[in-house]
């Protein structure tokens, strides 16, 4: 049997384990692992690796950010910069405009990403309303539809919703077999702090951290954790962003529960110092949370290392920096609450992790595919069609190369963002080649190709992570 | 020198120790400890155990309870219970009517109290409202005035304030060097549960418990701690009725939080299957939080005993069992929802605590005179007037006698309400004479004299406990 | 390419995922995956699942037992009843007999071992001597000829190694970089406990019980610990029984030691009751440590789910009953101290393990595969060649059918003991095919083919589990 | 009725409360407290804090300390310096020579001590060996004699215990009721790092810090609280100076056990960096365990804050530095194993404490009262006679002066040694008055008065503490 693509030489990666083998691809499957196999096009990988193209299961692309605010990223370029970053596959959110349901929303943001993808896509929902149409009719229906995830904020005036609501949300979850995902920060407490801090003429973009300090994020957390043992439903706490919140978790699994934690690479990498840089440099690592302190760094690591954490996520959320749509939005100079909340990163975290975790030997091969593909496939019902390296599997496969190092510089990068946080970060260890469904989307750092991704429906979450 | 009053030979307890000697009373206060004391009165105490006359901070008395429900004691009859209980000095809640300022309620609530208490008496506030003159002008006002603690609710339609609210609260009490109590059970959590077991038709009383499960008060308990932590407040948490909830404030501890605790007679005697008595009798063990399993009591036990709490108080909340006004009130028997909330129980705390603390072997005299009068009163800033015996302090002393065993009965209660909860209830040690400023206020259980007790102005509080 | 022989149809399971594919082998590995493969021989596995064969990686068998008292396996009955179990390696351990040499020990071993087995097997040392020439050049010789692991007792008189004599050993670990196992438990506190046992006439099989309790272990748990800390090394503790040891282990986990635990059939469904059965019945339960309570089975069980387990073994320690070399050895009816100790388990512990876990919905099939072959395969230096169905590796298959429903029958074993434990034991799901390097070594429960086994040379510990 | 001595105007301490009374004195007992008293002696204490007399119940005296080593203190200077240092009872221990039975070391100490105290003192016992006699007779008779503690030793060549003897010591003390007390460190680790360390030529003072590390005392710790779990008795561990061992105490309790804990000035005031200083002077700083790093002082803090410590010791054990019958001695100069271990204290316990806990506001005046006289007298048997003010009790008083401030200097001390490891330490609160018994024997910093001290008997251990 002849594969249309053969990949040759790699050491391939799957969560039980790396050999060197070839890889036969037929129909954008994988069809074949073995050693001698033929193909049409035959791909040389020796002393490449090669993982399951990373799954980044939280971006924000083309969602609405207020008036007159603009997301640096649509589909076209917020794929591009996912394929270029080694992802095969990205989950946005779709969150409606007011006035807009949830359908509608859905039926418009899928019509934006139509034809413009270099990655295949799926949506995870934002539910901001909790009337019966929204509950009883549009959000099953959406399930049914393979739509079969959604987060609540317990932060940001008009998206945070109440306890109440929230619980009313699980009671759908539970009913649907959906995954509920949650934004735990206490927004009543970050209020009070911002007008304290406000008062007292604290505006710097350093304060957007001091006003959102750790026990406001600890509390959400064991809230969420709360409400979802009380609605009886499983719950994904996403960006986790210190030793506290981690701890939260621990005990939650600990009293029986099933509860999912995701972290990201700015919580081992960053500081709420970089918000405190010169002049309203600050304002490029304005995120929620925020980045806290390296004594922080290690019970992240930690948590990763020990399996806390099933999922290593981007919440890539960019915004140019010299744009007043962006960053330099109206009054963000006058105070830290008026900057647009999020930064760049799809194109970042493999690279990141690959360097600051497989390289420096925290984490095995095996380990960092698990979080940053399989469990994302896994969790929000993708698996087994993604997630791994499997005959029968889609052939979305990306290529590393172990010994390029170089740091990472903006102008590298195909995000539709003027900066990185991470500008100058040495990295070692970064992806050559990503390969969507069998076909190769990114090569040596560029785009190649026209947009081939699809919209992916999703089945019912796979608790085995 | 003449001692007004000499009593002789008792066990004198104080939280120091244990010795058998003489206290001699002079316009009121214990002016002498020694052994051969004269005094113009002399009692003869011999094989009694003198302890600090108890101190009962958590108690209801004439507050508004809704529209056609009456609370089933006033000062009259609740002081009277509670010097027959062995306490001579309470702390009611003083709750403003609606659309009544807090000063105006001081203000009237004194008025009620006055020359009708057989004990003295102080009131905590209950901060309902937190508009710009309460928290700006009132509380710091009454907080000067000698009302240096107040409690917020976190459930109760009415009372219940925002996590924003409580903040604000907290920073009056930061400013003025005031104490905050929470009730801590999370409001849209019940209501979440109560509708649904209404839609279930779960409505009999026994269905108060199950829509108030632990997480319910475990997950208000770390909110409440974590917004004192937010705000830079010490903070007590009142009535803890579960090991989880326990687990908080041993945890907010070791965070390094000064957090104090109060549990209550029913936490280790009842359990929510006294809710589910036959007919509408559960009814008469309705309050909030509710009773758990029998084995959260040793988890309460393990609390009393290792120091976690530092109040045993009754949470005495009277509603008359046979009575439109109480538990009989219209709609009660079609909804838990409608049962007034409370139950009895300034009269019997003493009592069985000290049969189950310190006849049991669990508690050491020392330790039940630090739980019962002392802690009170440095926490609630009556000490040194109050809380020990102690020369120079008010002569308020209760003796005991260990030997005598009855069971409770309605019949020789004092209180304003129909029934008690510990009906039947075998007791060892009773309380024999309570003696209030060096006067006799109760004997071998029966009331004596005319009401002399008076109000008390407070200091702020002293967190050595 | 035609392969040898290609099993077709199965759901292939690694712990990366599971999936339908066929399973190429030639010249005993695996060498393709994929479908439409062509062999020589065809096994047509439609409807079963291929799961890597299992290692047991805790098994006596042959091994000295004191005078008179004789093992009830060999390696002709020890391996075969492996096989019949599902089983493709087994490592037993290798235990000098009084006088002879580490090495010496380990060639009389091979040799018994030469031309008998049914399955690969390698061995681990038991060091109970810490000479010189034992430390300074058996043990080093022997690790670099690959016995990279060796168990040390804390308990069993003339086993029982010193804390200095752990620490030796340990740094000999150290410097070699092998694997120390500790089989913990405290001997002088089982001295101590016995000798009282015995002065009050509890001699009974049942006392083995009551004279090793759970603290015992949770003791010596944490002393291994403590000395692997002191040492700097990582350490496998076998064998874990109950709750409070299992909490050690993840208490040392935060510290952020490394350390590896395993544990066995025998926790998760037998009790202490068990060695109070009726007449002498109780001495077939008779092993260290002894089966618990009931209520640390989901103790157990939420270590094996959480992870804290790394390897589920049989601890394998065979004795005949009705023997006076076995169960009823001289003196044993007389007291516990004598019963020979140990359980028959290595060709029950996979069905057990599949049925409660698998079939119960506890685990998943990839982390069956985990812990009972992959995670022995890395912890002990048999990876990659064995403990995976991987491209290149060793073709060790064993094929189980999920609907088989029959109870655990002594007549169905192949052990040399004459019981089972786990007589009348309901199981769903049996292994119906033990593949060893491609060739079938048991089919329907029986043995098939003369003994192909050979022994491995191990490579140095792979921590990655 | 006229007092033989009156003190007049002070705040008398008692763990119940502090107030401002006059404390009337009569045949060496404390008869009357109130105000107006007469006396034929008069002290005026306006302005001073009376606390009860310090009781040390952690000191060395007159020890057999191996041949040509002699302690820097017998009884005369030993008691003369707790007495100036505020203290009115200690606790020395009583070692066997030898070849000498309990009971003669026993009537050999008592003989050393007569005549010779300036405070009273009773003796605990150091159980070295376990024979019958020891065990069976001597140790019974002679805590039946009032003797009713001993320590036992998991270090130091010639004292250790095995496990198996420590178990049989904690049988007679749960027979007879009396308190083991235990110094908890691993004999065989220790032996082990110091081996290598002198291999590595790492042979300085600094050296008895490192061989010694947190593992070793942890170990220890849960080790003996594990043996006295198994031997079902009550267990103080002795000298707690790090983080890691206290948890053990806390998670010891946590699982119901009766654990007492003790810590001392050098664990919160030295750092192993002190045994680092330059030339031979680190020797003055070795004692066991050794002092931590700086990091460990807030959880010692922590740890008496919260009650984990119920005693708070100096574990006096004083040799002369220069002098080769002390810190010089042969072969201590080339390796640290021969300095001999101790170091003084009794002198400078609670003046350290007073400044650093209660002037410093960690520590209220009750719980000074507490942790260095009312819990020591409970838990060695000496309740309610010594330890608290009360009326009935001992007249035994120092009073404080909690205004002066000076440096401990060694010119200024008593004690035998010829340093003092606290040279320079900078105090605010300094004891003014030491009153034994109704008498002064020391006042403002200088002996007063022949020896009047006596031998104490004691009672079974009062657990309430």
């Amino acid at each position: 049997m002849t594969h249309d693509t053969v990949i040759t030489g790699a050491r391939v990666v799957t969560a039980s384990g790396t050999t060197i083998c070839d890889i036969g691809i037929t129909q954008g499957q994988i069809a074949t692992l073995g050693s001698g196999l033929t193909g049409t096009e035959v791909i040389d990988a020796t002393g490449l690796i090669a993982l399951p193209g990373g799954i980044d299961s939280h971006v924000h692309i083309s969602q609405p950010s207020g008036p007159g605010i603009e997301m640096a990223d649509d589909f076209i370029s917020g794929t591009r910069a996912a394929a270029c970053g080694g992802n095969t596959t990205i989950l946005p959110f779709c969150l409606p405009e007011d006035g807009q349901t949830l359908r509608e929303a859905v039926a418009a943001y899928r019509k934006k990403a139509e034809g413009n993808c270099m990655t295949d896509v799926s949506f995870h929902l934002i539910v901001k309303q909790t009337d019966p149409v929204t509950l009883g009719q549009d959000l099953p229906a959406l399930i049914q539809a393979g739509y079969t995830s959604f987060k609540v904020f317990m932060t940001y005036a008009g998206l945070a919703l109440s306890d109440r609501q929230i619980l009313e949300v699980m009671a759908v979850a539970k009913e649907q077999n959906a995954m509920v995902m949650v934004h735990a920060e206490n927004e009543d407490a970050i209020e009070f702090l911002r007008d304290r801090a406000e008062r007292k003429g604290e505006t710097s973009p350093y304060h957007h951290a001091t006003t959102r300090p750790v026990p406001v994020e600890r509390e959400a957390t064991h809230r969420a954790i709360s409400l979802a043992e009380i609605a009886g439903v499983p719950l994904t706490i996403v960006h986790v962003s210190n030793g506290e919140a981690t701890e939260e978790i621990v005990r939650a699994r600990a009293r029986g529960l099933t509860v999912f934690a995701e972290t990201c690479p700015q919580y081992i990498t960053l500081t709420a110092s970089d918000l405190d840089r010169d002049g309203f440099d600050g304002a490029k690592y304005v995120c929620s949370p925020p980045p806290r302190t390296a004594d922080e760094w290690p019970k992240i690591w930690a948590g990763i290392e020990q399996g806390t954490f099933d999922l290593f996520s981007s919440d890539h959320c960019p915004f140019r920096f010299n744009d007043t749509a962006g960053k330099d939005a109206p009054g963000a100079r006058k105070s830290f609450r008026n900057i647009p909340n999020g930064i760049p990163g799809v194109e970042t975290r493999l690279p990141i992790l690959f360097s600051e975790g497989v390289v420096a030997g925290r984490l095995s091969l095996e380990r960092f595919a698990a979080i940053t593909a399989t469990n994302h496939a896994r969790l929000y019902g993708l698996y087994p069609r993604k997630g791994a390296i499997m005959v029968g599997a889609d052939a979305d496969i990306t290529l590393w190369d172990p010994t390029i190092t170089k740091p990472i510089r903006q102008e590298d990068l195909h995000h539709g963002s003027d900066y990185t946080p991470w500008e100058g970060f040495e990295v070692t260890g970064w992806p050559v080649r990503t390969i969507l469904r069998g076909r190769t989307v990114m090569q040596n750092g560029s785009p190649v190709g026209a947009p081939m991704g699809t919209h992916l429906e999703r089945t019912a979450p796979d608790m085995q992570v």
